[in-house]
């Protein structure tokens, strides 16, 4: 196969998802000087920010509080982060959100996806930005449909058929989330939980998701078996590969 | 994590299924001057062979035919081939047969294992052969569980936990067999060809695994993306992989 | 735990189905004093009402016919019934109908929420159903979400997460119904067979679900054990509990 | 049961669809001199048509020869053919169209209804085609569903419940497709092969999809068992039944 | 396809089950003056038979009434019946067993089997009898396993791949019984009711049954469509095909 | 109903499976005052006791090791246990063992059975335990069943239908283990963490199913909803309901 340029898209339900499920993956991409680009289609400014609403904040200032917040983050991983202003609870499916989504995609020409799982009962915006993010990969393959200025795409700036990964929602097994990637992030984690902490709100997150990281490492250690020389405090993160693997090698 | 002798361990329930179904990357292994051993369970004598039952050979007759076939394709494919003669239709399961297997495992030193996937209504023999290689990889992990010898392994003649692939039955669909690895097997086909050629008894076959090896190519590309510098005529094999992959980066 | 005033409520696609369906827990509820709030959707004017179309009544005709009827059989269980008139066959979710039935949560503050199953191939309007009483439920929950008019709640009008249970649908295997919670009807079958018998077009119903009370009641007895002393006519309704019970015993 | 006059509907994406993967079901049908109707949605004119889009063709252009194809493979199936012209990539859901083919199935009385399956993760258009298929066929048996010209359906002109059969998707196993019909077209193929040529766009397909019905054609033989005479090469496509069969004897 | 005897095989756990669960299908097949043969694997002499042993019967005496009123059942439907008393709660399963099916296979040489589902949590037995059926059919086609008697079958003495049909559990929520076949009994099920009253000591059955058969029959009309002239009272049977069906035509 | 006595039964592949996995609930069980049973069918001595034989320990010492931890954590619970001796690695299931549970399941009369669930793809003792488990509890039930010492049981020493919950396997999502009920462990926890301190050998696991109880508990008050004063840490266990959940009221 011939090389590529890894581009790394997260495609993030509201403000903070991609820093407590994918902030390793994330940081590991920007730590092998790859290319990483997270796509917050709405603040979470209603859903997830009770404790604002609480403090007698406006909408808008909710907004503004959670993008900064983001910005620091995205910043601290190492990633690129932009946001679509699509609101949330809930984030409504439309045309319009989903063509953004393809100009996203051909001007980022990921060659790898992450996102939020199909199912989760708790909070419909997950699937919401998981089926938007997937019509959109789909629809940015094809060199008939138009970009947002209603341009058609050059041969070269459609895409490929980049794989795509769930990353973990909040209780796994009522989102019939079945991890088949258990990935090491051992490395990346200092800067997975430094992005943490840029997330003051949720200060009792910090210790619940460095938790599930000790959690899913052993996990990797397991599945890696106990002869490979893995450090004894592997750290993980867990993902839900979406299309099959295509390999040369069986590992 | 530290380097790792590469040895692919190839469970099957009869002497031929591994030339059909995995012998794509059986020979791409030796291509690579990997260790590849299949342990044939039994020589498909009584299920595999209606032909030679209707020609009037005998059992032992038929079991003689069919070991020369089996090592013949495992020399094309480059592979070492063993047989536990443990009897098919029905392959009977038992601790004495799982035992050996266990034997095999602490040897062989596998890093990756294939092997028939758990269902399949056709041929109970099959998933018979799946039980028995997962239990035997499981034991064999265990520094308590002795050898058939009765002494106890050494701590280094353990084994880790290595990745299990199931290969492809006859009718995928109705085995539940749902592919979430395609293997590029371009390189290594014309060696599975000659493999399936030490066959004569199935000549029939060796037309269908090859246009089987183009449809699953067809899948290589469609799920590596277009862009990829795939040859228009891939060539592929099918796997589900059984226990979670376990890699530093999401690709 | 504190304790909270119990209240049921129950989200029912058209206007007959709460009756056929959960006529028995409504009841129940009511007989222990409870509050149980009816909301349907819509009268099932279209879909439902074969035979008064045919003897050529108007829609508005039917509406009111089957407006009347639910009432009746509401008051006949105890119940306070309401409607949304959103049109049946098909039922069209629209964030419009989840913001209003976000209001009824709000203002009944249900310990307990009955709806349809999230499959049915055989009427669609069902699972829409279903899909708008959840997301509502969970839209409810935020305090960053605003009531239809447009003020936003206090933090005592928020609510809780309430259990959800799914009602057996007319051909339950088909719609993936398998039941984890069988309940107890004996005592309050009177008065769901009262609440049917005002329903005169679906005469042939009444004996249909007196039956599949039956039935169910058998699951009861087989499932409580045969030493526990229920009556040898015990009646029964079937259920789907949607999240994961929360309990202090295993019982 | 009465007899009822035997009609095929087959309601398909994209103009193209039917042909690969109900042709052998559709002429089959012709050559029993019973009336098959096909009813694409769209004409694929982005999403299935680069090589167009390639040679610099307008939508317009490209539309025309798409439906010119089509209507020249219906013609060799024996089929009638029509076109809603809704768009592809995406194809959007609307009460509109829903009603359109609402209207279809009353003028049709489909005996038989093939369509999409309900899921393709590479293509979100097959189960937006089913959805609404699916949806239009339990809403046309509803005498309160009024047609598109505001008119109520006479008690003829309501349609029963036919079953439905959802056809081979491209990669079937990554569409959970299991077929449990594996229909014999040996007889039909040589128009179905006909069909597949009146496509000159798609050259390379027609081998694939010979070859696929060697395959499925395996799987006929096989399921049927070795006794019953059908010839060494017979030719098949697989479905997968929707509803429950209603049968008198059980085969 | 050529023409072949029908033949039925049913196989029974325990000596009743045969009648509540396929009396229809059986009696139906005998109307039609076809075999049908009946194989009770015990005769529920253990877990079926309460009250007898609360009446102070021996286990002989036991297996003695059991075989009695099985034999009356299966003359009452129109089916011959053996025994292969192989005891009950646990029926274990062996190897001797499924040898003795493999000859009952090549005896009768079925066209259609029937026998309990795979799942069945309540009696282990059932799932037992349906893994020794599916095992025997298998092994009965192959020419290279001998009968009990170890000779060698003859070409014409293996079988073919007959469908299999699983009838319906007591509580098929909980097996996973998910019927895709609805049979017709109506014409069938005087008889039926009559090999139900064969069986007196469950009195309390006969109209279960009875009601299952009107609830089953709804369904058949259901899945027919309104336009068939089904007879109101139509009477059915759920099943649940096993291997797809091969067809020559959608139906 | 009438009233039970309430009485507990776990069954545990190995000595300290009962203490990490189900602990809460046998305190709680305990601090009610209830009976609590636990049943050890093996002490884990070749597959859990890596360390031991590293540390040159002979078997039976390993065993008489592992056996007086588990009494000693049974102690700290609350808790009667007995051992069953079958061996490990593999746990061989046999109508022996199940015999012995049979008169386990008679002598204890369990109101509430915990047991391992029937998958788990890393050890195939736990679901061997829980087949026996389920088979033993189905054969207790029948009057015709004989105790082990051959004599028949009284009508009261057979026992009714119990509920079976599955407790946490160690990687839950590989073993499909969905959890249906969420136990609240908060005031029992202490006695858990009492009983994990009497296995030394696995120190590294006191804190990893103290924070596993952590996890839980955030699940117990997210699915109770945020109103009903729950303590800040509460702490749970998560389990599987095998049955139906027989109940008399919706909660």
């Amino acid at each position: 196969m011939t090389a590529v340029t890894p581009s790394l898209l997260v495609v993030s339900a509201h403000a903070g998802d991609f820093v407590w499920r994918a902030g390793g993956a994330i940081a590991a991409a920007a730590q092998r000087d790859e290319r990483a680009t997270v796509v917050c289609l709405s603040y979470g400014e209603r859903g997830e920010s009770a404790s604002q609403w609480l403090a007698g904040r406006t909408l808008d200032e909710i907004k503004e509080i959670r993008r900064g917040e983001a910005e620091a983050a995205a910043a601290a991983l190492g990633a690129d982060i932009e946001f679509l202003d699509l609101g949330d609870y809930p984030l409504v499916e439309s045309q319009e959100a989903v063509q953004r989504l393809i100009d996203v995609y051909r001007r980022t020409q990921p060659t790898t996806v992450l996102t939020h799982p199909l199912a989760d009962p708790y909070n419909g915006d997950h699937p919401a930005a998981a089926r938007m993010a997937l019509q959109a990969r789909v629809l940015a393959q094809a060199i008939g449909v138009a970009n947002s200025d209603g341009t058609y795409p050059a041969e070269d700036e459609i895409i490929g058929a980049p794989p795509v990964f769930f990353f973990e929602p909040h209780q796994p097994e009522q989102c019939d989330f079945k991890p088949n990637v258990l990935l090491d992030i051992t490395e990346a984690f200092d800067r997975k939980r430094a992005a943490m902490e840029c997330l003051p709100a949720q200060k009792h997150m910090w210790e619940y998701y460095t938790q599930l990281a000790i959690r899913r490492g052993v996990q990797v250690r397991r599945n890696a078996g106990p002869n490979l020389g893995l450090p004894h405090r592997t750290l993980g993160e867990a993902y839900m590969r979406h299309f099959p693997q295509v390999t040369g090698v069986l590992r």
